[in-house]
């Protein structure tokens, strides 16, 4: 168990007398997820709200603080659940909020009731995680301070919380049918992108130095009114970054300014200075940026597409240096996203992010199993198009997982052969699959409890020759150190394997694996439990892009029975009773 | 108890020896609920199928037949139901197919088994009744024979089946979203009207009829291909006409053809010829027509909207008198629909309907109880527009009734004070309310078993002066004899009451109160279980406008597990278990 796990299971364990426990916190929440009218980006449609609110409230907390959020479903025939991305739930599994692992989703005039503590400080979110509940516009930021009395390792005088998103016209049932059609329909991308939930469709803010757009009208307290972000000169702000997309793969850069990278996903990164970041849907990051250009203007933040090309106008929110008037437009024109398809200088971004020298732990020196997870685009059916790992495409059960392993359920797995933990060794990933017919699969792997794991991400080409994508990769309950990335198939113990970074790896929770390339992840599977690990492009976890991890579920404590009443383990419960009905 | 169901239940009971049974039959299907891409109209949104078809499949079965269906799921985020409207459901009220009422939804990726006895020949459909899945497509036809053996009381040389309902191409979820939204937004009149799931927007089989319409193109096999209706001359044919209408009120009519009404919901009436017929949503009705006319032409068939201003086109299909060209159009002009406001001609029709000399039973003498039922429009926390009845608009909870009630859960009722049997007698029913404002509640109406009970629907003006809508009302569970209609007040016993029809009024399962008037049914509460009565238009329903009649629910045997394994009677038979999870 590492350090900070074990403190915080003190804590937890001795919350009436600790030290630590005295300065925690429970914050409450009263929630109602529901559908409403909105318009993020000027246009109407139907969104997933929260109190009337999109996104959702912000959350802000102290490291070390319970979150409790009593979650009414008000939707009118949809469940919907809520995971609360980066948090590691460690003893509260149940919380995660992953329909079909960790919980049965929440029906329609119920509520459950979130508890969860937030150990660690940094910048996370939290979002649907049911269907394509997420980008319908079920999301909001969830911000963990450091505990009284503890100091960041990095000094600033004020914060801008910066979530970002894309988004769709078309309602996410049309998008799901189509994915689920044959033919296969793609979702195609998006019109918008969002800022902190606003976005302006078919005009541009900086309509002058944007050829064919027209200006957007004064939008004044309209949805897509421009975002603006007040700051005073000569002062250091941290830009809280992090993105929920749907597909979209992110660039963000601020005018004539610098930022200097402290944090990815709730985690300290060595600082490094640089003009613009990448982020990829799932991740977050923390980044410095100092007010000292010219006064007397204000600055575009810009936030453009990479890794697709792009069909989608960048979305401009304005740093408006204080006294300046927010409505006076930059003039100078944007920083333009670098070029969608400049894979090397994304991982030369990428490369870079390296644990904090003296904050970030190292990973264990070796590990006790490697798992190899070959990505491919296969066809089922004949026509249906589904993501595939090591052949099989995920499909989720109607009974959570977390509940039917830990009763000891037969039916829990549905599929009798257990995933592989590799794949052919003569796979060329540089061509489309030479068999591209896949199959459907719990694609449950179980760990055993404490093993030190490796995960190395495989890409390969798509069904169409010359495609291979971009896929950041999430892991639910647990921070994975980044061992390394590489171009082409990962040599394994002959070569890759020997040169991964032991030394000064980062900690994070979602990592991307480039074009054709591979990633290798170590994690300590210390967290009790059922966890999702998955591409976290929407569409693509629908089409079955993920696995799932079962760790000592035996060691999980008992569950609230909301959180297992639907399926086989309401029938078995039940069954339990012996009484009549 | 009447002897239908008496004879019913003998052979109900005694399965295995009985004669009946011997006859009898178990007709098993096997449907999954998913959404998919189809054309109605020839305009192409997401509707809900079942097994890839749309409408739904048509079951077909004979009197004292069990019906079996296994339904799956296989919506990705949504619960499902399916009601069998019509179908009594004697011994087996958990299969009535009513979310929150009679069952818990089925969850995503869950089968639930609808196992019932078809027990009365007649016309027959079935539908989802979840939110406003139904305006979604959910719908099909169910169609009883009479049982080997019995003859019904009147001939026809063949069958056709005519499944009517409107169509709008918004979807259902922002309709939902408007009907509950401040500023309310009203769903507005249907894009088409539809023939057994086919229709036409923005063209007319009979352009050149139809001023400034433009002909449609040759549709082929496309989902909105015409409805052609093969007849062999100088035959009687059996027009089973059903509405699942989401509003719309029909009128059909058969160019050059006479009508003769003979079925009204599953029982027989006197006959009577007509040139057309009114059928509100909710309502199925058998008509013989008999081929008599030129031989050499085709003829139209033409539905219209009714009761409604009408802003949607009529649906029209071909009767296709053999050997005849199906495709060659009828050169006559299709049948018009009577003027949609022309009320006094739709309480002619109605008034005819009469129970079958000989064959339908007649009420009871006298009743244990009235119920007046006073329907108006309200307003709710300043700008939600509700139905209300007797000023309380019924909100649906969580937890199923038939299960909370029968396990004594005191959240059953969500709120204590039980509804009124009558309304303040000086209400004036010719003007808007006097005070709009409404409260929701339950409106549960415990019911002694056997009890005789009238029911007086009381209609009046709505929220805007000289309105006043129609609202057909559908009873789960029960048919009822309509004792008689009224304008203006119903004047209880100095009046109306007493000048009521006892000597052969209809029975039925849906009837309509139209504008400023009343009708009065009477009905025995000899079937244990919790029904529904409300307006079968489904946004008014979803607007609050119904009741719920709870009868001797201590007599109702055990309750599949599935259909108690939500909310809180989960939770109490989880409870009940005494284990850990």
């Amino acid at each position: 168990m590492r350090l900070s796990s074990l403190l915080f299971l003190v804590c937890f364990f001795t919350v009436a007398m600790s030290q630590c426990a005295a300065a925690a916190k429970a914050r409450h929440f009263r929630w109602e997820v529901s559908n409403m009218f909105w318009s993020p980006d000027c246009e109407e449609k139907v969104v997933i709200g929260i109190n009337g609110q999109f996104p959702g409230p912000t959350i802000r907390a102290k490291a070390g603080d319970t979150i409790v959020v009593h979650l009414k479903n008000g939707l009118h025939t949809e469940g919907v659940v809520i995971h609360w991305h980066g948090i590691r739930q460690f003893g509260t599994p149940w919380a995660d909020g992953t329909a079909s692992i960790s919980q049965c989703a929440i029906n329609p005039e119920e509520t459950f009731t979130y508890r969860f503590v937030v150990d660690k400080p940094g910048t996370y979110f939290y979002h649907g995680h049911y269907g394509m509940q997420r980008a319908a516009g079920l999301y909001g930021s969830l911000i963990v301070d450091v505990a009284d009395g503890d100091e960041e390792p990095f000094k600033y005088d004020g914060e801008i919380n910066l979530l970002l998103s894309d988004w769709y016209h078309e309602s996410i049932y049309t998008q799901m049918v189509g994915l689920s059609s044959n033919p296969f329909r793609w979702i195609g991308e998006p019109q918008s992108l969002l800022i902190n939930g606003r976005g302006q469709f078919n005009c541009s803010l900086a309509a002058a130095h944007t050829p064919g757009a027209k200006q957007c009208a004064a939008a004044g307290n309209r949805h897509c009114a421009p975002v603006i972000l007040p700051v005073l000169p000569n002062k250091t702000y941290r830009l809280r970054v992090a993105s929920t997309t749907s597909l979209a793969s992110l660039n963000l850069a601020v005018g004539n300014h610098k930022l200097t990278v402290v944090e990815a996903d709730g985690n300290y990164v060595e600082p490094f200075a640089v003009d613009d970041i990448d982020i990829y849907s799932g991740d977050s990051y923390s980044v410095l940026l100092t007010t000292d250009q010219d006064t007397s203007a204000n600055y575009w933040v810009s936030v453009g597409v990479r890794g697709r090309q792009p069909r989608t106008a960048p979305a401009l929110a304005v740093l408006n240096y204080r006294p300046n008037r927010a409505s006076r437009l930059p003039a100078a024109a944007p920083p333009a996203t670098p070029a969608w398809d400049d894979f090397a200088r994304s991982k030369a971004f990428t490369y870079r992010i390296l644990g904090r020298a003296g904050v970030t732990p190292p990973p264990p020196a070796t590990s006790d199993r490697r798992i190899e997870l070959l990505n491919t685009q296969n066809r089922m059916g004949g026509g249906h198009v589904k993501w595939s790992i090591n052949n099989v495409s995920m499909v989720l059960p109607a009974t959570p997982y977390l509940g039917s392993l830990k009763m000891g359920l037969r039916s829990a797995l549905p599929s009798a052969a257990r995933p592989s933990d590799t794949f052919g060794r003569g796979y060329d990933v540089m061509r489309p699959p030479a068999n591209p017919n896949t199959t459907v699969g719990d694609n449950v792997y179980v760990l055993a409890h404490n093993a030190t794991v490796d995960v190395v991400l495989q890409n390969a080409n798509a069904l169409a020759r010359n495609v291979s994508e971009v896929h950041p990769w999430h892991l639910h309950g647990h921070d994975f150190w980044v061992l390394g990335y590489g171009d082409g198939a990962f040599r394994g113990d002959a070569g890759d394997a020997a040169a991964l970074n032991l030394r000064n790896p980062p900690l994070r929770n979602t990592a991307v694996i480039f074009p054709y390339g591979w990633t290798a992840i170590r994690f300590v599977a210390d967290n009790p439990g059922v966890w999702a690990f998955h591409c976290h492009i929407e569409p693509h976890l629908h089409m079955g892009m993920g696995v799932i991890f079962a760790e000592a579920v035996d060691r999980v404590s008992e569950l609230p029975k909301a959180a297992v009443s639907c399926g086989a383990t309401a029938t078995a419960l039940m069954a339990g009773a012996g009484g009549h009905v």
